[in-house]
């Protein structure tokens, strides 16, 4: 196989694609889409347990602000964000994270993507190591492969509910060329929720061995029975090398707005992170005009948020465990969990539930979680979205309870 | 100086930058920026000459879908891009450019910015050379060394107009590892427009040496005296190399809503910067919404406003050939010229207009020419954007004929 730090000659062949275009992972849905969309062709409601759209509404404080914009020019936004939205960012660190931010410490990114890119682009070398926690959200390798990166994964279980492993397990697997640890916290796509004293070894363990630490937050606000997610940013002696990717995405649900941040205290790599923004001129302007409108939102919001998310996660957990066979760790936060499945190939499941299944016109799609792993690991494993409302996430149950009977 | 297909290996010192972060351009005015907010902070007036954003207003069409647009989500579109805006882009290529395309050969993008960044990143390794003319837009060099590419200049001379140089040029230039050409027409900074015949021969130069050719025609309707610029999708035998980069920033003045496309035959290319896109999730929603409202606008929309600028390219034209030493060749398209002063060092002289000069209150601020070359060429060249008003115009031309006999 070829990996991504061999040396970078062409076979001389013309138009040639380049080696990471090459590498360059499909969505691991992808190949699914042509049969959900012929499934439906044939009459078959298909419940999408695959995507992280959620179906909460994009707050009116926001979308009325479409209405309120008068610009005639829409220009040119400032490359670190529009100076509102920029505070609006400050003020909800400040009162919704409890981290006392300058706006030179934020940077507006065209979602938490963009983040997520200049990060690994400007936190190590083509060739270098990105350590991670597996499975993994499977974008990253996206944004790994494009800044030329290699996945080093150190692998959480589902029997420890996917927490974090002990740090042996961290040196065992550090590398040379390790530069970065990459954590999504709370977990996309396992739903987990470090605590502090995890996310503290963390912490220590970049320390010692001057590593960055990505944290991706963009789930924050999603932790259910009362607790609450600590921020990277909350870390003691780890200014100068946390960078925390954030968006407003599933926050406010308006995931179509594509709108982030990159925050760090560490001057250099913010100047770097900056340096990208400046060549990519802006991020997009309507969207931070109608982001500044949640400011108005009350602590309030989220709480019904996360109230309606932990109803549908405690439906599709007792749900899923009353399925014979069927293991999986009771979700803390975000809206996912990895499910392990009672088949041998969770592709080839998915595939036939929406080639060859239906219960009473009705059949699921899932994302086989083998491009969430960076081993072979996952193979009968899946990860399922709760954002369906609590009818049609029952209804879901039961079909995939019905599937897994009839699956041979 | 480290160039950027030296070997990655790290100094080893923890929680350092890497080496493309460091390569990273800044804003050719960055530098400038901070002079020309002191310089309004004592109350002097900066014609502002080093920006590309136009004062046209941005159409109405266009603008009212904000007040149309119901969605109680703002979900994700997909990473194509949605239906109806792809069909939108291929009316447009069909009607306007005369290009008959199918809505699969057409990648929605953030900005024309995210489509350079996908096919720069697709058509070559790191350590790969891409030639482009010079001067060239600056932020040309964010990409490339994103991608870690290293920029081959070929220098249009501002006696030729900043056309083309003849093959034997490209053919010396040539290196092993270069794989793209890429080309901006009609050219930011130097406003030339490439006939036919010049991009003829780009494109046998292109074929014979197996190069891809990047057209970015973010400018293609700003073309001034009846003429017309031909687009390189016009090229024949060319859908193996061709990739054009291209967006509605300037074709309806709406740069803040970062929206682009990537157009290409080649349906590898294509595939790549899909899956790139997937990684992305979705371009910017809202701004795909409006943008669709574009297709109510008639060839008179163009027609107004490119007289409009033609106006004020005479009046630039014309007050700038005026003043004894400047020399420039006159724009043939886009909104910008790159013309020669009489001083040694352009980039000192920018400064000393913000920070030690004024003409009845007012200076202007110009973008040193340096930063749009990859040679040590440009150094006594400003670029200069003419998307002021005419009455704005003279008299920053005024303020300039003034500040070259004040300048020792």
């Amino acid at each position: 196989m070829t990996t991504i730090d061999e040396p970078t000659t062409h076979t001389g062949k013309a138009f040639e694609l380049s080696r990471r275009a090459t590498l360059m992972p499909a969505s691991p849905i992808r190949r699914l889409a042509p049969l959900a969309d012929a499934a439906k062709a044939r009459g078959t409601r298909v419940y999408h347990l695959n995507i992280g759209q959620p179906d909460i509404e994009t707050p009116a404080c926001m979308r009325e602000r479409l209405r309120q914009l008068d610009e005639r020019v829409l220009e040119y936004s400032p490359s670190t964000g529009t100076p509102d939205f920029l505070r609006s960012l400050q003020h909800y660190y400040e009162h919704r994270v409890g981290v006392s931010l300058s706006t030179s410490q934020i940077l507006a990114t065209t979602g938490g993507s963009e983040a997520l890119l200049f990060a690994f682009m400007a936190c190590a070398n083509p060739g270098d190591d990105v350590m991670m926690l597996e499975p993994f959200y499977a974008n990253y390798r996206s944004f790994t492969t494009m800044a030329g990166l290699e996945i080093v994964p150190v692998t959480s279980r589902g029997r420890d509910g996917f927490h974090i492993p002990a740090r042996e397990a961290w040196e065992r697997a550090l590398t040379p060329r390790t530069r970065i640890v990459a954590l999504c916290n709370p977990n996309n796509p396992t739903g987990t929720v470090y605590g502090p004293d995890e996310l503290r070894m963390i912490a220590d363990f970049c320390r010692e061995h001057g590593l960055f630490l990505i944290s991706d937050e963009v789930y924050r606000e999603f932790v259910y029975d009362g607790k609450k997610a600590m921020s990277a940013l909350e870390l003691e002696n780890a200014e100068e090398f946390v960078i925390v990717v954030d968006s407003l995405s599933k926050r406010y649900s308006a995931c179509g707005i594509r709108l982030g941040s990159l925050v760090t205290r560490n001057r250099e790599i913010y100047d770097a992170c900056w340096r990208m923004a400046q060549g990519r001129l802006s991020p997009p302007g309507i969207a931070q005009f109608i982001a500044v409108g949640a400011m108005e939102l009350g602590e309030e919001y989220t709480r019904e948020v996360v109230a309606e998310y932990q109803r549908r996660r405690d439906v599709l957990y007792e749900g899923l465990t009353s399925i014979p066979g069927v293991f999986l760790a009771k979700p803390e936060g975000a809206f996912y969990c990895v499910a392990k499945l009672p088949v041998d190939d969770a592709n080839e499941f998915a595939s036939w539930l929406l080639s060859d299944f239906q219960h009473e016109g009705a059949t699921v799609m899932v994302a086989p979680a083998s491009g969430f792993y960076a081993s072979d690991l996952g193979r009968n494993e899946v990860r399922i979205a709760y954002v369906l409302n609590e009818t049609d996430l029952r209804a879901a149950v039961e079909v995939l309870r019905n599937s897994l009977s009839a699956y041979k």
